[in-house]
């Protein structure tokens, strides 16, 4: 295969270092906060087995999953005339196994193989790639991946108030200042489509209503007429509708009066309240959080609160979500286990770092400082150095040739390492080292004791 | 799907919290002492183009890899009349696209790909599953973990002398104490075949010498005469060899001296005197490395020294390996970029651990203290502690339920936490909380800064 052929999948993408040095240290916040909460690591196989994904995420979502074609002889089963009855049928008998399509479907699947052997609630949270084969565009690639966290196993709304506390958390250790939390109640959803007239249809309003951050409320109405929504509903629906609120204003009281006869909306609005009655100890969460009533989220298995959130004044959208459900495994044929669950956007963090231009501050090199091989008879002693510094908890590498200086001065730029250090013969007989910045250009000769100070 | 009928695929695993604890302290060593050395990290898609792939492993290794069904109709370009061609003619038609078998295809692929903007020598790790359609059996599995650390891009044996170290450093850190690192080298095993008559049969050689760890050497001597080597090689050969020796030992040097005619096998011990002499500065790394006559190695691209962890007195065999190649990148067209590299198992040092008794040492769950839920008007007071906690670095959840007692602290112990704090209304007017050591089953009532400097 020539050079020139080569090529990685479309909608995949390799990370080198300088990317992986960012997506190293937005991993490792985000586990830092999760485990700091309480949550523990689990990880399942890439691959499992069709029959336990197929269905799960509608006939859209069936077709973008990854098959993998079994091992061996794939057409051992395969007659010709199979070919006639078209791919669907044919899949069957030439693959067994696909690609986790997300980490919501694989961790139902391992809480009810384990159920019987778990600690109820159960906290667990989830970092892996999922693979769709959706068509590549700007933002959506075809492996990516999640960072989830779920609680499972409880119906307690304290959970929420923690992951309100976890987004706030994360986003503060990654220096991520100006987002709101979106926050909506199924409940509420379900209670405004009844209290305006159509009972049981909260999908379809909620499909167009979840629009309203993009287009006018014109064409919303419009849409909901075309739907079948009655002229009655969509003027009750423009009246309550609230734009994105705070839940201390007098709005969003307004709202919850207005609707307080409806027993759906008031159970949502009474989570509500409870939530937000116990983040207001944590003011600096709560001032992240506000009521969105046009927010649904698609997927049809919340039934609770749902949130999001939304960095402001910048081109990427929502960076995680999530949201609570009653039935977590009831696909699996085992019902009564509710949780609550939400997940962090890797790349969305990783592309909103970016555009707050944070990610040029963030190291790109896993060396802090590179010993330069002035002399070649010299490596025991450079070796001796490296071995003090790394125990000392400094990064730092030798060049591994006495290649000339300016190659490798050229090597410590083009890779950020923002120190070097030169000791020549007469140097290390003199028990000095010259370290220099290279940021500054400037340099200073000194003692090891004052070198491991200086770089530590 | 019922319940009953869900399973994973065969020779792959979920990991529990209990092993990803475990799992995850052994990546997080390993990275750290990556890091520590100037090595920076990179990942590639879990899916390469199969062009990539395709001959790279051989004939078997073509077999193993796993394929990717086209996505949408793969069926489009197949005819009824494909079936009876067989599935190697049909594979082309319905995949593109397949798993990573390895870490050093993808590398490989990566650095011709990007020659022209890498700064060389490129030192990179990597850590990310494979996946082989290999038979299941113990300790062989369908997806695990590759650990991979290379330098690209220069002949420096110091490279060597900085694997060895960190082979070191990491079993240091994880408390594995007894193992040694054979080595070996192929230009001494080319010498070899060479000196005892079969000049350029060093690999059949090898295959047969590196059945020494587990059979007699007449075993081997009868092999090689079967395979068509002389009475006269075996016997030379068998004067030679050496079992596992130290490079300071006699039989080292004599060995040595009875070679040094011969220039391969001259240049092999060279590299190995220069790699040996450097870590003689390092006595605590010197006293694990043993020369090793019958250390091959299957892979066919290694050419100068190569490695391997072996851990003493324990079923589990050799941890990590790697060696030197003159070649990286030429199966894509592109020449003379040499290398140096190796990997560490991390299923089998997870194993190595679980045989030495060390995993249960190390802790199961993310809570180092669990806040019981006495008292459900309380919750706003729990939620402070708790945050006060987590602001001192104390890992900790609040049980989400008042629940009784019992189950609280049930819930405690089935999770391994070690800590339980007990607070009811009367010891929040009080100011005291009690803290209970569910190990020794002793507790203590105390103030919040009291109990913060002991669980910290």
């Amino acid at each position: 295969m020539a050079k020139e052929n080569l090529s990685i999948p479309r909608g995949t993408r390799d990370f080198g270092p300088q990317q992986m040095m960012v997506r190293n240290h937005i991993f490792s916040t985000i586990r830092s906060v999760f485990e700091r909460f309480g949550f523990a690591p689990l990880e399942t196989p890439s691959m499992e087995n069709l029959s336990v994904l197929t269905g799960k995420y509608g006939d859209e979502g069936d077709q973008l999953i990854y098959k993998i074609l079994n091992s061996g002889d794939f057409l051992s089963e395969v007659k010709p005339e199979d070919v006639q009855n078209g791919h669907k049928a044919m899949l069957r008998k030439v693959s067994e196994k696909a690609l986790r399509y997300d980490l919501t479907v694989p961790l139902a699947r391992y809480v009810v193989m384990n159920r019987n052997t778990l600690t109820f609630p159960f906290k667990r949270y989830q970092m892996q790639p999922v693979w769709r084969a959706d068509r590549p565009s700007f933002g959506r690639y075809r492996e990516f991946y999640q960072c989830d966290a779920d609680v499972v196993g409880t119906k307690s709304l304290i959970c929420e108030v923690e992951i309100m506390q976890m987004i706030a958390e994360v986003m503060e250790r990654l220096e991520i200042k100006d987002y709101i939390i979106k926050i909506n109640h199924r409940q509420i959803l379900a209670g405004l489509a009844d209290f305006c007239g159509a009972p049981g249809r909260e999908a379809e309003m909620s499909v167009s209503l979840d629009k309203l951050d993009k287009v006018e409320w014109k064409v919303v109405a419009d849409e909901l007429i075309q739907k079948g929504f009655s002229e009655t509903f969509v003027q009750k629906l423009e009246q309550l509708r609230t734009g994105i609120i705070s839940f201390l204003s007098a709005d969003f009281q307004k709202l919850k009066e207005e609707m307080k006869s409806n027993e759906l909306a008031a159970k949502g609005f009474a989570d509500l309240d409870a939530i937000v009655n116990l983040v207001s100890g944590f003011p600096e969460v709560l001032e992240k959080m506000r009521f969105d009533l046009s927010l649904a989220r698609g997927l049809s298995y919340y039934s609770g609160p749902i949130f999001e959130v939304v960095p402001q004044g910048v081109k990427v959208g929502s960076i995680s979500g999530g949201g609570r459900y009653d039935e977590l495994t009831s696909v699996f044929g085992v019902d009564g286990i509710p949780g609550v669950g939400f997940s962090f956007g890797i790349d969305r963090v990783y592309d909103l770092l970016s555009e707050l231009g944070k990610t040029s501050a963030m190291p790109s090199s896993a060396s802090k400082v590179l010993v330069v091989q002035f002399d070649e008879n010299q490596v025991p002693f450079y070796l001796s150095l490296l071995s003090t510094l790394r125990k000392s908890g400094i990064s730092c590498e030798l060049y591994p040739e006495a290649a000339k200086l300016k190659k490798q001065f050229a090597y410590a730029d083009a890779k950020q390492i923002p120190w070097v250090v030169v000791a020549g013969e007469d140097e290390i007989k003199e028990n000095v080292l010259t370290l220099k910045d290279l940021g500054t250009g400037t340099q200073k000769k000194m003692g090891l004791l004052e070198l491991v100070e200086k770089l530590r």
